[in-house]
């Protein structure tokens, strides 16, 4: 099993996340780092994380990022914001490669695109709960306001990314969230890997200075800046070229058809190598 | 253990959900069979089942109802629409005692109520696609549209029982579910233990014509018929008298503060003595 705490330069990567949120950052990921193999392992059997208590958390991601190891993983990035609130130290502790997860380079993203140091983050229940993010951004001297927003998952889940029911519910949400002390918040963080999906709608809805920084993409861009790895600029990044990749292999602890299917839609590229495995614990 | 087939008068009834839905079902046991013992087990570490495998469903399933004969139920109602429609045959030949589900109960109000013979049934993701209750309604010569509302469990969840976007997704629900062949249905069943804490809003959306079949409140009456318990008339049933009842101790495999927080709502009545266990498999 590897073990060296620095990865080459074109590691085969282990990205965990509990279901197929966590596309998202792959998808990130494989813009960023298309010579990379990946392994995606998604906890499907067990998901969602975001209603689960911090041990139990911790328990079924240690036993994924196990497996993703025994299947060569030499990098894990750990993409699901729950997980990373609740058990990144217990992930580290577990994991004999460099583990990299969601709230750190969202936090940075956010710092840095905040003139006003004040911050909304919206997120799960138990990402919000855990207060991860406001623990990370008062660390860089930057004000937060947590908002949970249970209903966007069901709601991309359901396919409603551009819907009118899905915009209402955003406007409740965000205008409860910027409001008060958020009243002056300039940035918008996107603290669940499902969120990507309505940026444009969320977009529209937050108002209109706010940056939103999307922690999928912060934290693609901080695993490539620790491989190394040049980024071509923006508007030449390669995008929607999966020959580019060199391999994308798929776990999940439910059935691998339902991945594949819902998988597709979160990556924007085929998923189809998709192993279905057992955890038995 | 016991494992008489014919249960006492007054039994330990184990009530058996993913989560704390079930509590709809427990509170219409309660209501209506005030004398006997209630040991309730949500899985909730686990929960939701509506997106998992029927194997995994099973498998989780068998080892919860396995948990409850352990502390002494002498009865068991799954009171999770999605294990009975998937695991039900599993769980009866694991069991040693009478095994109750909510579909058959459902599908037996729904008939009987049916003057068209023409119904609806709506419930989460996987309860509509394992088509449980439309094998159940076929076998009584019943035609059924079956249609997945997969936002009513969060929107309950999230507490707007009573809220305009729950309404706006109600009538997009339940416009699609009575067109074409199921416009003259003339019977709507709550296919899901959640969906009791929307039944005003419910009734108010769907055509007027329709009666409304509650799929917990059919298998509490079909619970008190199989223990010859006397119903006493609707208008002067116990209600609200949490002192009649001898015993409620509750199972939750996440935790426990949790289950008692968000269980109260569901039940209407205090949850208090709630018990953590961990199921290692």
């Amino acid at each position: 099993m590897p073990n060296s705490r620095r990865p080459p330069r074109s590691p085969k990567i282990g990205v965990f996340d509990s279901g197929v949120g966590g596309l998202t950052v792959l998808r990130a990921l494989v813009d960023r780092i298309p010579d990379a193999s990946y392994l995606y392992f998604g906890d499907t059997a067990r998901l969602p994380y975001g209603s689960k208590s911090a041990a139990t958390v911790a328990h079924y991601a240690v036993g994924a990022v196990r497996y993703l190891q025994d299947q060569g993983a030499e990098l894990l990035v750990i993409a699901c914001n729950t997980a990373t609130a609740l058990a990144l130290d217990e992930i580290k502790a577990a994991a004999g490669v460099e583990v990299i997860g969601v709230v750190e380079p969202g936090a940075d993203a956010a710092a840095a695109a905040s003139r006003k140091r004040n911050v909304v983050v919206i997120g799960t229940d138990a990402t919000i709960s855990s207060h991860a993010y406001r623990r990370a951004l008062e660390a860089r001297n930057v004000a937060v306001r947590e908002k949970a927003c249970p209903l966007f998952v069901p709601l991309v889940e359901e396919g409603w990314v551009e819907h009118p029911v899905t915009e209402q519910v955003a406007e409740i949400y965000l205008s409860e969230a910027f409001s008060d002390d958020a009243r002056d918040a300039d940035v918008l963080v996107l603290g669940c890997t499902h969120y990507p999906l309505i940026k444009p709608l969320l977009r529209r809805v937050a108002p209109e200075h706010v940056a939103i920084v999307d922690s999928a993409e912060s934290t693609a861009l901080d695993v490539a800046r620790q491989l190394h790895v040049e980024l071509p600029p923006s508007s030449t990044r390669t995008k929607n070229e999966p020959s580019a990749v060199r391999q994308l292999k798929f776990f999940a602890t439910d059935s691998a058809e339902k991945f594949r299917k819902m998988g597709t839609r979160f990556l924007g590229l085929p998923v189809e190598d998709v192993v279905h495995v057992d955890l038995k614990e």
